[in-house]
């Protein structure tokens, strides 16, 4: 296999369709992080992993990047009307798939069996590798204590101050059997969340050493552009944690992991610094607005990627 | 209490509005059938409780009889696509009732305390008692073997020839201490399937000595018209069983527990071979097609009730 994608969130799938538009299953696989796993109303929701879903099915709502397009909300509305907890929100759609979940996990199928199920029902051919088929949990650390990673997302609209992130369970996890047995020839961190999104699979035991024994260049998009991130709260995090929300910092952050970073053009001037660092910089357009801008960082990126591997 | 209604299916429920529209919380009160629930795409169904909560709420759909008004169906689709069965038909809103009790049962929750929750937010002031915080699981023997009710009622459509039924469970169960607690005035047996709603009740070991220690005329309204049952299967099951499907065997499958029989107009010639099982008859309007109507005939089954009472 050529091309191993990891990613988290919104901006991550973003990428993720880009690559998946151009490359093949035979040429790309993804690896999603499942630290913002969660259960709700008694269901089992994954949201990066459903977002990834979505958006490499055409499914996904284009103007909030998670969820379905053309979605109705009238059980959650029901829901709330029955005193219950709506601020997750699930869209009737939505909750098929989740209902799904909960029941082939109840018949002691594994994540990665359900979101292979899930995959092929919504025609997706890539192949998709939850971060672990453990439970790891994201625990946010904020002044107002250490809270979920959805209620701090969803609940309190990111809203805390945060100053750590505990990854709950991850000691005892561990990747993926299936994906353990593929080889890549390149590795793109997609523009997620380094902490919750990219950090929480990295923190899977043999995980890191598994992406450094591929011998693969490994290439980082960053999620920041001009000190902001184009969706999320990585530049509120980065400043709350002490460090200058720039592609700089998210340089400083992989130092030692990845081979390259990308950085937007409005950020060129951050280049030496980040390459003081042993880092390769290549310099993009990375806002993508729309599929071609998608596919355009996806060959940038694998280019990028083919570039240092030839040395 | 004055009142107790026994009911389920859309025909009970339709009688039960009457007396909940003529008498108040303080007068009446209802016991349901649970025969029918059953567990689908993971989430517990009590088809007889909800048609009950739907109707008594204003909420039930006024042509299909059971489920909402006003229903989505986004979410049964979604399942459908994703290879799911989708034979029983849950709507979005109708979902999120039963994610709620999901959840509430798995909080260790008794059956008759979700009741109790639902129908305090759905605004029903009624007491409703199920006929047991145990499982029974009404079994339809038929010439394809023994099925679930609900695979019989919904996914055959109660086309399987039936030779009788079985209430799995029943000797383990016990009628809920809360309703043992009260005493009543009379005892109404709406006009339900006999076999396949009804009798899963008297099944209940307990449940029949202590209806009849109420020392309360028990008045039941035949379900049989013309031969036919206006909704459901109870004519046909009578026919395969061996029965004419008319209200004089109503009255001889009730024989030796109900002190009367209200029989629908239609029937009059009827009265006077029931009369003689040793059953009192009241030859009534029994179709309900307006809100009127299942007032009209909740006056006249409880007046038919005082009457046999004065003696």
């Amino acid at each position: 296999m050529k091309i191993l994608a990891i990613t988290g969130g919104v901006g991550g799938a973003k990428l993720a369709l880009g690559l998946a538009t151009k490359y093949s299953a035979q040429e790309v696989a993804f690896l999603v992080n499942t630290g913002d796993d969660f259960e709700h109303l008694g269901l089992p929701i994954s949201p990066d992993v459903d977002t990834l879903l979505y958006t490499l099915a055409g499914l996904s709502d284009p103007a909030r990047g998670w969820g379905r397009a053309e979605e109705s909300w009238n059980c959650l509305h029901t829901l709330s009307d029955l005193g219950q907890e709506a601020w997750f929100q699930l869209g009737d759609k939505d909750l098929a798939l989740h209902l799904v979940r909960k029941n082939l996990l109840a018949d002691a199928h594994s994540q990665s069996e359900v979101i292979d199920y899930l995959r092929s029902r919504l025609g997706i051919d890539h192949a998709i590798f939850p971060m672990s088929d453990s439970p790891v949990r994201t625990k946010v650390k904020t002044t107002q204590g250490e809270m979920e990673f959805q209620q701090y997302f969803v609940k309190e609209r990111c809203e805390p101050t945060i100053s750590g992130f505990r990854f709950d369970g991850a000691e005892l996890a561990r990747p993926v059997a299936k994906l353990l047995e593929l080889a890549f020839e390149s590795i793109i961190l997609c523009p997620s969340n380094p902490y919750v999104s990219v950090d929480p699979i990295l923190a899977v035991p043999g995980m890191k050493q598994y992406l450094q024994d591929q011998n693969a260049p490994i290439v980082a998009v960053s999620p920041i552009i001009q000190g902001k991130a184009l969706k999320g709260p990585a530049a509120k995090m980065m400043h709350e944690l002490g460090f200058a929300p720039t592609s700089l910092q998210i340089g400083k952050h992989y130092a030692k992991f990845i081979d390259g970073l990308i950085i937007d053009q409005a950020d060129a001037t951050s280049k030496e610094a980040i390459e003081a660092l042993g880092i390769a910089v290549k310099v993009e357009q990375t806002v993508m607005s729309s599929l071609e801008d998608r596919v355009a960082l996806a060959c940038s990126a694998t280019h990028f990627a083919a570039q240092l591997a030839a040395g």
